[in-house]
């Protein structure tokens, strides 16, 4: 029998540790720096060109590869890790979750199921996520890797409870009524997508008007209700949004639980950024009725600020999320002991089978930081957004699109004599200006047909000050733009 | 306005960084002793307690939760990083991937889109893959968390590319002829819970016959096509296996393709960890096929090692996956400079809209190791699996399942006078106490009826030493348990 070739374990482990070291430091130098340089910096054209070389065929080695990730991507990273990144709904990061990710590397455990540490760590997250929401003992939940797949796998559950047939095996039969859905028209293109992939169809979820605060109009969801019992077609499900990407706005989650409850419709909550609101002694009592839903989908890697990806799907029948999804081939039994045994399989509920250990990084985090201190910077984020806001009402060259609900504050510049559309394109002019200055980085939304700056703040490290320069940036360089 | 807290950085970055240092040398001595010790440590009852805490309110610092994290957590990892590892499919991971996932961690980047340097390493990755499975640079692909989320994109993309109607719009409509597909009765369980979560049903997936070595019986496909056309339903996709997980075997990748041609299927490649196989020199030339696929699912967590989770989904047309997906509101809209800029946006190729680096890890990986390197692993692994089956065949006490194909071998312990039952149940024993002695981990699955001792060898640190030491420990427990 020849000789095999070495393993992929470095030749020299002195050697590897100290680069290892190095490269930690390089990474902790960041997290540190967060706050230093420009928000954003566009990726030189030559280092695109340098990411566009062939296939490796025989091994760079560690320090060449090392040297090129120090060069060519750790300068270029989205920026929001930095105080005055407010574009999207991204979250922060924290240097506790380098520490828990290069462990969860180390340790390349794989939670589909089986009878090992990385599982209990995982079912310590899924029953302190009950306790956050009141969820009952017996509720489930899985870390997932975002609110879409969350959502997918929610969704995916409540077809299954109301079909009202064998949909796991005979698939969807609109002859037996079309199951459909209702959110709002304000809510997240994760919930359509999931009709979408779920074979409902786009056209099988309703799009709810909003009432002026941008929040589900509840009489028009009855209504929509009533229309499609009187067509002959199944409602199964709602989707309320605890804050709505575009402006923060909070449906009536009590209300809508009470419509499900009038019409046996699985009530799901898309809390994707919103739901940790929920969480703060603070702003509770604007998310009245959360803890009656059905299902939950939030991200811990947004206003929680646990690094990409970690999010979580939290049901409240474990009996019908398990029988939505459990599959276990001869391959897939548990044993009675040995590394096989353990139960339950995560594999059971949801559509992974090979599961990462992302669980390390949340069960890592809030422990290390406490739900409080996590809370109170959701708190101080919206004040930040209120003071933004206080700071645009105060100044006549600024415009508020809607009043400050949340952590999100849209807004523009106007000026006198400047007709719809140019207001459009230098609002649009200054979010580019201001990227590419790299002073702060805000995104754009529409609203009402017009374009808004759009300050999203799920941040750790913003501060007042920063509303402060955010305004007045804005300003100068719409006045530059008007005088261009 | 009164003070805010502060951020969730640490209060002393000294001591933070003295602290991050030691944890990555305990993942560092991790990874270098690998070979140490007991494949599996079953978790002790009082660590399963303190792993029972109330939900966290209050901080509990850095170094308390890394303190628990070394004694709780790190000691009882699955066991996949062990040279006799066996169980299941699992990769071993590498060292680099833990460098790679620490700079991911401090990037923090989100690759759901925008203009950012992760993304272009992304693409560089998807680049790659086309080189590797000789797709046309026209084609698209995206990192996904494995081959379950894969097979679901690319599935999805065959349901919209085949329905032959407007099914993103209307959802599924059965009466215009029910959408099929087929696989082998061997084929992964993920293909079904795809039919399954995509509205087809498990009824809509018909199952194959395989021939004696485990193979998709080719006349027996051609024959269900009929029987489906003349039936009215409306056949839309073949799943073919490059490696089947029970055994190893081998689909015929050129024939489905033949078939999928001459009546206009989409050929889906589940690759899980097989595809890596068909990159190695020696072993290619039995998938002739795989590069005629529409798509192929395939993990980089598996047989390529990256550590969990990195798998990829991989589509000739990018015009249909794109198509099959995209939905872009208004706050995802691109803008022609700035950070909103940039094209492809990758959330518009798969469900997931907030996106991990986990393209920086493959990305690493590659270039470190180089796919030399890596199909030189697969192709060790497959001698080891011949050698195993070998040295069970040269012994009277053990017994061959099926021939050794690849790098799966399935063999029991036999004796005289036991009968059928018996013999499974030592061998079921003989699993559990090799696991539970923690001198090596395989896993079982049945076949033909009986239970088999399953080794599947996808681990770049096993030797053909470690066979023998199987192989005696095997017959030895199993003469114990005989004995007993």
């Amino acid at each position: 029998m020849a000789d095999q070739t070495r393993s992929l374990d470095p030749d020299d482990w002195v050697a590897f540790r100290d680069r290892a070291h190095k490269m930690l430091d390089a990474a902790l130098d960041h997290a540190q720096g967060s706050g230093d340089g420009p928000v954003w910096t566009a990726v030189p054209d030559d280092v695109k060109t340098a990411l566009k070389e062939p296939l490796p065929i025989t091994p760079q080695g560690t320090d060449q590869v090392c040297d090129e990730l120090l060069s060519r991507v750790l300068p270029y990273a989205t920026g929001n890790t930095h105080p005055r990144f407010f574009g999207w709904v991204h979250g922060t990061g924290t240097p506790g979750s380098i520490i828990a990710d290069t462990m969860a590397a180390a340790m390349n455990s794989n939670l589909g199921g089986r009878d090992h540490g990385a599982n209990y760590v995982e079912q310590q997250v899924i029953d302190w996520v009950k306790t956050l929401f009141k969820f009952p003992a017996t509720a489930s939940g899985l870390v997932v890797s975002g609110t879409s797949v969350a959502t997918l796998i929610a969704l995916t559950a409540a077809r299954y409870a109301k079909a009202g047939y064998d949909v796991r095996n005979q698939g969807l039969r609109p002859e037996n009524g079309r199951l459909v859905g209702y959110t709002s028209t304000e809510a997240h293109s994760c919930i359509a997508r999931t009709f979408d992939m779920l074979g409902l169809g786009f056209d099988a979820l309703r799009s709810i008007p909003v009432d002026p605060t941008y929040a589900m109009d509840l009489a028009a969801l009855k209504q929509a209700i009533a229309d499609d019992l009187a067509a002959g077609n199944r409602p199964f499900c709602v989707v309320g949004s605890p804050a709505t990407v575009n402006t923060g706005a909070i449906d009536d989650l009590q209300g809508i639980a009470e419509i499900c409850q009038a019409h046996d419709l699985w009530f799901h909550v898309d809390g994707a950024f919103g739901a940790v609101a929920a969480l703060s002694d603070s702003l509770k009592t604007r998310f009245r009725g959360i803890e009656l839903a059905d299902s939950i989908a939030f991200d811990f890697h947004k206003w929680m600020h646990v690094v990409y990806d970690a999010g979580f799907v939290l049901i409240r029948r474990e009996d019908l999320h398990r029988e939505a999804f459990t599959l276990r081939r001869e391959y897939l039994k548990a044993a009675p002991r040995g590394l096989a045994a353990g139960n339950p399989w995560f594999c059971e509920y949801g559509p992974e089978l090979s599961r990462g250990f992302r669980a390390l990084k949340v069960w890592f985090h809030l422990k290390e930081h406490g739900i409080k201190k996590i809370t109170d910077k959701v708190d101080d984020n919206c004040r930040q957004a209120a003071y933004l806001g206080a700071l645009v009402e105060a100044r006549p060259d600024l415009q508020l699109a809607t009043p400050v609900t949340l952590n999100i504050c849209c807004f523009r510049y106007v000026a006198d004599g400047l007709d719809r559309e140019s207001i459009d394109k230098i609002n649009a002019g200054i979010v580019m200006d201001l990227q590419e200055d790299g002073l702060a980085a805000p995104s754009t939304t529409r609203l009402a047909g017009k374009l808004w700056i759009r300050v999203n703040i799920t941040n750790h490290r913003t501060t007042l000050a920063d509303m402060e320069l955010l305004a007045d940036a804005v300003v100068r360089w719409g006045q530059r733009a008007q005088g261009a």
